[in-house]
């Protein structure tokens, strides 16, 4: 069998303008980078604005398994099966993050026959995107320790420095580390942390930004740290706003690349999920539905994490209307949640499959009460049988959900046909009445706890000490009427990530609340969120190579 | 007066297509980056390679002074002199380095009329050949740490890890650091530092590298490490070598600009020019001279740390040839080194510039010591007098060297063709016997010897007890053949930077040697060499912004 890389190295690829003219895009529009990958000028902008909105489709998923669910895959492959009814349809992607290729985990560039190309490139440097925000995060970083090294006017206390820097790296050394030892000149002394670059707050300002005056604004608004008295300290009081959006100039733009069928794809940006809102850039989703007919995007991580910060985060700032929502699920990742360990998947098994679709049946019902149709699909396995599959199908229909099987990972676009059918006729037969979960008026603990009780179906939620004390001062500090950030972990409903299917009558802890706010939402963390990961015993690093005509292996 | 970005604003860039058709380079041998940046791809070399090389004109300086010399700025003027007399010539140059553009000095993109644009790309990220360097570099150190902890099966001694780290930013607290606090899982705690991207080996390899397969023999044998024991541990032990040339797999590829005036540009690689050789790529070079009948291309620093290096390191190992050398100065620098304070240069002073001048007489026979023809140029002010141009016209013919005075910053090519005309008359009239110094065979100390009191002029060369052990560790190891890299201050011919003109019976102290394996030479450092700037009081960087037309102010 052939690894994604090789699909995707045995791609026939078009020139990217010529892509770009399928959804009419000029070559002046066009910045290219190499001839396979493209920025869409800010004029491309001002040409399509006032075009009416295409149709707006998030594929989101359950809560992800060993198993694999194939959530980008079914964005990508939906995309290119749009593209096999001759329809003008445009995928919305996220930038997958550097550092993760060297470890464990594979890109964000889809699988199989459902891939975005050139994926060595988008997987490695692909437009500088990350490094233009690592070296933004960075430089405002410098700035903050050359002001306290150069008289600290604005009696920033080193204790409470917030602002940390970043490297798009798996390196778990540079979790805690501490700075400005050596000589006076060396600077002052104090204890630091890297993160990696999508966790950066740039990552998220970038992605939730419309525009140069509004990233400016988002920039400034950036807190890095307190004075002794308590009194937040920005990134425009250090002067740096102008420099981080020079440094950014480029990165704000829309990258265009395209499917193994030649689909095109927006792929800008990605921050996490957890942390931060997980979502592709607003530039990117407002130019694609203005391009296409038919816009489908993605968001990360299962759809208590990704589809509820789309909807509540990314749609309600940037004022989107979302008009459908796939929900990607497989047989074994249900069978898994149904409490069976991922070697004894391949079997049939009913009565696990009946255990464990209750986590799908709670993201449904999650996906209904923002008012938006639902397509539930499962990317299909040899060893699924006729009987799950019947199974999987009448239970969501019964839900008032529709229902189509995907096999775009083994086929491409030509696997995705029933989905993309089923889309179309949802579209036109259900209406959307997309309104947020929350009001932003609420006070940060309601919708902490609508959140928690809503989505993640908890019975209660507690709060730490410290976390009730930041959650108050934020208030006081005027942050309570943003939206909140809900960091947990992806795999279980609850924050035990061990607790599969749909847990009940559990407690949501709230350890940790802080504020992003350039990025405009407050951030609450259930227990332990990792925003440096590490390389494992053996990285995937040492596995890839180069040859002397540039052809990369072992990337996946 | 305009400022150098203004001026680089208003220029008439042509598509870097049509740029490239004036070298016959085709469309399908460039990788755009935008209009007006292109990478030159593999394919072009293999086209080129068997084309008869140009000439290769070196263009290096007297020692720099707070007065300014204007290298890069003659170097860029020369190369639009022989455009503008129908000549086919290419500029060689090096990438400035992102960091110091926010701390105080400018990029290095020429000045006045003579410069290479787009210069706001040029000195921001350009097409992201640092970043992959930077991103090389830390895979490097993440892969090495992680090995630590997973069980150190090559029996690393932390306290002997000699792989630094890396931003490409202007960040002193970086300079000294802890790393790996925290629990066990957060890493093994040890010192560590970071460079300036400049500063990293990799820099320095992918400069010195022929193609993919030199660049990966030479990342394999960076030296990393030692264990308890005392042995080497490389990059190739660490397995990082694939992984390391498949980020650098774009960044080999030199990049294709134009200056103000459309003439060629290709600028590719910047190492530091102490611990490292400061010249641009050798496939830049090679590349160029295959292109064009004349490659004029520049070193950093004065000429005893530039071109010895030049001459020493990088025609060496990759069998260049220089053809003529134009020594740059300015009748203020030349009074500044006969003692003159910098608010005085404007007066006419022939008694100090005749105390100065032994500077620029000692690089003219430095110069000679290897066979190749010298023009001396001064960059002319509106403030130098008749008197004081005639004199040191006079002092330079009289030692055997040509003479042209350059009008380039004012004027634009225009400006150069007096020098262009020089530079061509003596490639006719004098042929070049062009020799390195020294010969490999020699030991170490009879190297280091041999420059010190070759160039610099020093009488005794003394050597800490630490760089002696160092240097006799590195001839037991077999590192004895390689040539040295002489990291010294800038400023003056000795290791002390106040010591100006032509300073003697000075004794150069080595303090420290090491060997950069993998680019292939002994570093051998006089007095203390910053390898990470910091920023000063009030940062350039609080005074950049970009508007909403991404239009860029504030940058020099």
């Amino acid at each position: 069998m052939k690894t994604d890389i090789q699909i995707a190295q045995e791609a026939n690829m078009k020139h990217i303008k010529e892509v770009a003219g399928l959804l009419h895009i000029a070559e002046e529009d066009l910045e290219f980078y190499g001839k396979y990958k493209a920025k869409l000028s800010d004029e491309l902008w001002d040409k399509v604005k006032t075009n009416k909105d295409g149709k707006l489709i998030l594929v989101t998923a359950i809560n992800p398994t060993p198993a694999g669910e194939g959530k980008t895959t079914t964005t990508v492959g939906l995309g290119q099966a749009f593209g096999k009814l001759g329809r003008k349809a445009v995928i919305a992607l996220r930038e997958p993050s550097l550092g993760p290729c060297f470890g464990i985990k594979g890109g964000a560039a889809g699988g199989g026959y459902a891939q975005v190309v050139p994926m060595e490139d988008l997987n490695l440097h692909f437009t500088g995107d990350f490094h233009a925000i690592t070296s933004a995060n960075n430089l405002l970083a410098a700035m903050l320790d050359n002001h306290i090294q150069q008289g600290n006017a604005l009696n920033i206390d080193p204790n409470q420095v917030v602002w940390k820097r970043c490297l798009d790296m798996n390196d778990r050394v540079l979790r805690n580390i501490v700075v400005g030892l050596g000589k006076k000149t060396d600077g002052v002394v104090r204890e630091d942390h890297f993160i990696i670059t999508v966790a950066s707050e740039i990552m998220a300002i970038l992605c939730l930004a419309e525009n140069m005056e509004d990233l400016k604004a988002r920039l400034g608004r950036i807190i890095v740290a307190y004075t002794y008295e308590g009194t937040p300290v920005t990134a425009k009081e250090l002067n740096a706003v102008g420099s981080m959006a020079a440094l950014l100039k480029d990165a704000i733009m829309p990258n265009l690349i395209q499917t193994l069928e030649n689909t095109p794809a927006i792929v800008h940006g990605g921050p996490f999920a957890n942390i931060a809102h997980g979502c592709n850039s607003v530039r990117a989703t407002k130019t694609a539905l203005k391009l296409a007919d038919y816009t489908i995007t993605e968001a990360g991580f299962g759809a208590d994490l990704g589809a509820e910060k789309f909807f509540d985060i990314k749609c309600r700032m940037a004022g989107l209307k979302p008009d459908a929502v796939v929900l990607v699920a497989t047989v074994r990742a249900l069978k898994y949640n149904g409490g069976i360990p991922k070697t004894e998947l391949s079997a049939e098994n009913l009565d696990a499959l009946k255990k464990g679709i209750v986590n799908l049946e709670k993201h449904i019902e999650n996906v209904q009460k923002y008012g938006v149709p639902c397509v539930v699909t499962l990317n299909r396995f040899v060893t699924d049988s006729d009987v799950e599959l019947a199974y999987v199908k009448e239970f969501c229909e019964s839900r008032g959900c529709e229902f189509a099987l995907s096999e775009v990972w083994e086929k491409g676009g030509e696997g995705g046909i029933q989905l993309a059918n089923k889309v179309m006729e949802t579209l036109e037969k259900k209406e959307s009445h997309f309104k947020p979960l929350y009001d932003d008026s609420l006070s940060i603990r309601e919708k902490i706890e609508t959140v928690a009780k809503e989505i993640y179906g908890a019975a209660s939620v507690t709060f730490d000490p410290l976390a009730l004390k930041a959650m108050n001062r934020l208030e006081e500090l005027g942050f309570g009427n943003m939206p909140v950030c809900m960091a947990k972990n992806q795999y279980s409903l609850s924050d035990d990530p061990t607790l599969l299917g749909r847990p009940e009558n559990f407690n949501i802890n709230i350890r940790e609340i802080y504020v992003s706010a350039g990025a405009g939402f407050v951030v609450a963390i259930t227990g332990t969120i990792m925003t440096m990961p590490g390389l494992p015993k053996k990285p995937a690093a040492e596995n890839i190579d180069v040859n002397e005509d540039g052809v990369i292996t072992g990337l996946f």
